[in-house]
C-alpha cells in the first residue's frame, strides 16, 4: 500500500482531495494548520473528515500567521468581503500555501512519504496566486532541490487532483466517493454555532457549485 | 532607505549576512525561529546581534519542527556526529530552510519588504541540500508565483551573499563590517553555559575558518 500526506483544511475541496487519494489506493496521513484563522471551527470539520476516511494519523500543526496579519482571514480588523471584489481579494493570506506545503514537506520527508495531496483549485476559486498550476509545479521542483530525499532521487510528487475541475465537478466527484459534505466547513466567517454566513466568496462558490451539480446543499446557514 | 528582512539564526553566517545587508544600505528586520532546536541558546545570540545592528524589529517565530523529528538537531535521541560523515549528515533538518524562507516570505509580504537575506553557504558547509544556489533560485521563483506582490510585479529577491564564499572569506568580510563573532553561536550542541563543543561539524568548520582567515577564534569552548 502506498502512503500519502493530504493537506486537510476541513473545507469541501480538501475533503474531496482526501477521498480521491483514498480512491487512488493511498493510505493517508492528514495535516491541518491552526494558523490563527478566523474560521478555526474548520479544524473540527477536518478531524471528522479525517476519521471518516480512516487516516493513519491526523496532525494539527500550530503556526500563527495572525502574528503577521495582512489578511481578512487572520486579522479581525479587516472585514471579510460579502460581494465579489476585483483582483486578489483581502482574504488572501500571504504565502499561506507555501508555508503549509513546506511544513507538509517536512513531515512527509520524515514519514518516508513522497506523495503530497493538496486541494487547490484554479477554476471556481478566489483568485489566490498560490492555487495555480504554475505554483504547484514550482513547489514540486523546489521540494526536490530542498530535501535529502529529492537529492537522492526519491522524488516528491505534489498532487493537485482538483486543480482544473469546476466546483460542480468537484462535488459530483466527491459524491461518488462518499464525501459527507455536511461535515465540511467552507465559510470564511462562520458563527459560534458553526453556521455558514452564506455571503462570503467561499460560501458563494460553494452554493453555486451545489446548484450547478444538482446536489442538495447540506450547508447549515446562519439565519439572516 | 530600502528595507530588507534577514533570517538570523544567531550563527556566524547569518550575523555576517545581516552586516552585509546593512552595508548595502538596507534598514533591516530580522527573524529567528524557535523550532525545537537542540541549540536554542543560539536565539540569545540572535537577539544580541540584532541589537548590535540596530534592526527595526526582531521576531522569534515558534514553529516546532521537533514534533516531526528526523534530525539530530531536533531529536534528542539522535546523537550529533563528532567526526565527518559521508553524504548529507543526520544534522540535516527536513525542509528547514524551505519552512523558514516561507515564513519569512509571509512576514515580508505583509511588511511590504521585497528583499530577503539568508546566510546559506555552499562552500564550507555541512552538505545540506537547502543551502545550494539552485535551491535559492527555485525559492525566489516560487515566491514570485506564490504571492500577491510577485503576481502584481512587485518582485521578491532572495539574497544569499555568502553562498560562494569560503568560511575564511566570510569571517574576513564580517571583521571589516564590525561583526562581533564572540556573540555568535554556531555549535550544534552547546552546553548549558553556552560553550561550544568544539567537535561537531559546525564547530569544526568555524574553527577552521578562523584559522584560515588568520583571525583569533573568539569562541568559548567547553573544557574537555
Amino acid at each position: 500500500m502506498r502512503r500519502a500526506l493530504v493537506l486537510l483544511s476541513g473545507g469541501l475541496d480538501s475533503a474531496t482531495t482526501l477521498a480521491v487519494a483514498r480512491e487512488q489506493q493511498f493510505d493517508c496521513f492528514a495535516v491541518s494548520f491552526s494558523y490563527g484563522q478566523r474560521h478555526a471551527v474548520e479544524l473540527e470539520a477536518a478531524a471528522e473528515i479525517a476519521r471518516s476516511f480512516a487516516v493513519l494519523e491526523h496532525r494539527v500543526v500550530p503556526i500563527d500567521l495572525s502574528a503577521f496579519g495582512g489578511s481578512a482571514l487572520t486579522d479581525p480588523g479587516i472585514a471579510v468581503p460579502e460581494a465579489p471584489t476585483a483582483g486578489i481579494p483581502v482574504t488572501y493570506v500571504p504565502a499561506r500555501n507555501t508555508v503549509f506545503l513546506s511544513l507538509a514537506l517536512a513531515w512527509a520527508e520524515v514519514l518516508g512519504v513522497r506523495d503530497i495531496f493538496i486541494g487547490v483549485n484554479a477554476v471556481d476559486y478566489s483568485g489566490y496566486p498560490d492555487c495555480r498550476p504554475e505554483f504547484i509545479a514550482a513547489f514540486e521542483k523546489l521540494a526536490n532541490l530542498a530535501t535529502r530525499a529529492g537529492v537522492e532521487g526519491d522524488r516528491f510528487h505534489i498532487h493537485a487532483p482538483l486543480i482544473r475541475l469546476s466546483k460542480a465537478q468537484i462535488i459530483q466527484r466527491g459524491m461518488t466517493l462518499g464525501v459527507n459534505y455536511a461535515a465540511t466547513m467552507s465559510c470564511y466567517q462562520p458563527n459560534t454555532r458553526g453556521e455558514a454566513c452564506g455571503r462570503c466568496d467561499s460560501c458563494r462558490l460553494r452554493a453555486e457549485g451545489f446548484a450547478a451539480a444538482g446536489v442538495t446543499d447540506p450547508t447549515r446557514y446562519a439565519r439572516a
